[in-house]
């Protein structure tokens, strides 16, 4: 039987309780932060060698010379071309979607023109290098390479690097091939602190790029917080979150299996079901009882659902969207009659999954939208990642010599109004010009 | 005579000492990390009571109870009242013109349905509440509390917090007049990293919000880092930088005051001047040697033109933008003829002044645009402050029952290529129900 917890929005002491399951901050360790800084002090200080002492190291293989970390792109087509027929079929629809979701966020660049002449408006452009990483190991996803590289493509960025390590040695097929399809422009076998240090501050072989995103463990996380500035960074995620919304007419088979979506991840996964349906709560429970016990990762399923999952009985719809709002879930599944109806009052989600056929799952893989989302509920203030995290804005301004006399005027009231005399002046030599 | 750098583009060392130029860490200063970290901790666990403390502690003034702390509504608009006609029409020009060009930044949701039914997209919703941060004593600008607080308003932010340190007690009536005309719901008089912290998690006076923007001293800096995460930040700024592009024809009283109007703001200021006419950069030198006396801040300009400035020699118009992509500066004037006909070529910049009479600091406080820009090189990967910055994205995904069953197969076979089998049978219930 499961021990997922059960909650009633009624209790007097709901809203302690499920903070208390929401309660997750990043572990920030110290002894981790100091090896990350030293490894980043010796790739900016010793480049190229330093990245082959921290393969052997840390990888367990020694490249030949700077040159062997370089993963050809030769190696990439004989990736592609190796994976089974269905793999590279599943690749390339999956990316074609996820492609053409993504051109629908480009941003384009905007201007307008007041009656003096005065031009106002943005530029937005790419920007000329990313670094994609990409875990190696059992958690290699070649899902993530389509998520992270595709929209940076679209977005028109000059190079993406793509950097993975290769523990032994050892290549994943299905990454390389993702990385194919999705037009990654050079790999390279580093991974770690020492990556992410390589990227950021670049070495002889591997190219500094202008921000990196792409998961990575506790040491990449450190790294990517460490080199923030030097470099734009994609946000630092927390576990996996689902929040389901039923009104109790989905199959409860279906429901427990989307809880289970989410906490096979791993033990921190956090699985929510809230429903008005109380006998429907009871269904569900029974339906995680029935399939748990088939799951290949039972283990894992099982204790994130009893450490972090909940059943939660909301008194009505509005209850249900009320605790949706306040959790802001990364993932929020919507399984209801019409979602159409409501989705306009949920204020903070980072995907919705509307109506019963729309399984979590379908966006992780090749709905269209990404799969990177705010964790943590920092969807109350960030967004999915998006082509219009590889674009940048430029203002552009262009005073009209009517235009300035106007604007000098009042420029120059407010910046004697701070104090600073040289911005009043240098706005009132253009004012006194006409 | 100033001893600003001349520097050339056609020198073997000129990257070299260009790089020397413009190199800036942000200082991450060991001691003042834990003194914030000790405040964090102390604000969350002793809220309000703590708040008490650090303002008798740093301001030098005690509040008679934790609500004293707030500066109610009435008291902005008798400052709005009590300054002079002039600044008071100035704030409302200026206000009236950015939000009129945020306006132009909002984004809109949008949706597109699949030949199948199946509908995609993306949700656009503002924040619920953020927190603007706004310096107290000797650099306190009312033009930034405009330009912080009209994007969020713009972007429908539910409520806008303000919180501005008052040491002694002293309230500054032109930054409280603009926190009326900018539409700040509340306002309270703490600063430092106490009132980071309290913005970030609550207290039972002060509301928690869900980003915090504002500039602010190393402390400010340091905690807003720090509650990054718990709350979304805007970038920590490092000192403001122009970089004047000239073809030698504007007078060069002007662009000498140009240099000044950044060189003034703090000693690590950085102006620079590129321009093909060598004759013109000398002229300009000159300008700066007759004009640098009459200056109010003339030490501190002086020191920031030796320190960070130069002049540099480029060898045309082409070589001139290559060094601004190269450097990305804050702030770009083109003080050239035709500024339109080469915009398209900048690659990196905060904001593009664009013509001789657009004056820089026609930007800083009325043209329309936002003043607060990415600084440090970090335009190669980030965007001046906007509407954007107050919303977020939820992306959407309703599968149709067809097409539902289509995404099933694809999600499916890259699900188990990953060993998430949970993941692959939650949308195969789907695809098996078609």
């Amino acid at each position: 039987m499961t021990d997922i917890q059960r909650l009633s929005t009624a209790d007097a002491d709901f809203r302690t309780r499920l903070d208390a399951l929401l309660a997750w901050e990043s572990v920030s360790d110290d002894r981790v932060g100091q090896i990350v800084a030293e490894i980043i002090r010796s790739v900016r200080a010793r480049g190229d060698a330093a990245l082959l002492d921290y393969t052997t190291r840390f990888d367990r293989w020694t490249p030949v010379s700077p040159a062997a970390l370089e993963i050809p792109r030769a190696r990439l087509e004989e990736a592609w071309q190796s994976i089974h027929t269905a793999q590279r079929e599943a690749l390339e629809q999956a990316s074609a979607r996820i492609r053409a979701y993504a051109e629908h966020q480009k941003l384009a660049s905007w201007s307008y023109r007041e009656p003096d002449g005065t031009l106002l408006g943005q530029q937005v452009t790419p920007l000329d290098r990313a670094g994609l990483y990409v875990p190696g190991g059992k958690a290699a996803y070649p899902s993530s390479v389509l998520m992270n590289a595709i929209p940076a493509k679209v977005a028109g960025v000059g190079e993406l690097i793509m950097v993975v390590p290769t523990p032994d040695g050892e290549l994943n097929d299905l990454v390389l091939a993702a990385a194919h399809i999705a037009g990654v422009d050079r790999a390279f076998a580093i991974g770690g602190a020492q990556a992410v240090a390589a990227l950021a501050y670049g070495t002889a072989t591997i190219p500094g790029v202008d921000k990196i995103v792409g998961p990575g463990n506790i040491y990449v996380a450190t790294a990517k917080r460490a080199v923030f500035g030097q470099v734009g960074i994609d946000m630092v995620a927390g576990p996996s979150e689902i929040l389901v919304i039923c009104d109790g007419a989905t199959d409860p088979d279906w429901i427990a299996m989307d809880l289970f979506s989410q906490a096979e991840h791993d033990e921190d996964a956090q699985s929510i079901l809230v429903s008005w349906d109380g006998d429907f709560l009871n269904q569900v429970a029974a339906s995680i009882d029935k399939l748990l016990p088939t799951m290949e990762r039972a283990p894992i399923i099982s204790s994130a659902l009893n450490r972090r999952g909940a059943l939660i009985l909301a008194r009505n719809l509005d209850d249900a969207i009320a605790v949706a709002n306040s959790i802001a879930p990364e993932h929020l599944e919507l399984s209801i009659e019409d979602p159409e109806s409501i989705v306009g009052r949920i204020r903070h989600a980072g995907a919705v999954f509307m109506g019963r056929y729309t399984a979590e799952a379908l966006g992780d893989y090749c709905a269209g939208p990404n799969h990177v989302l705010p964790t943590s509920r920092t969807a109350r203030f960030s967004s999915p990642l998006g082509v219009y995290d590889f674009q940048k804005r430029s203002s552009l301004i262009q005073a009209s010599r009517a235009g300035s006399a106007e604007l000098a005027r009042i420029a120059s009231v407010l910046a004697r109004g701070e104090g600073l005399t040289a911005h009043a002046r240098s706005a009132e030599y253009r004012g006194e010009d006409v």
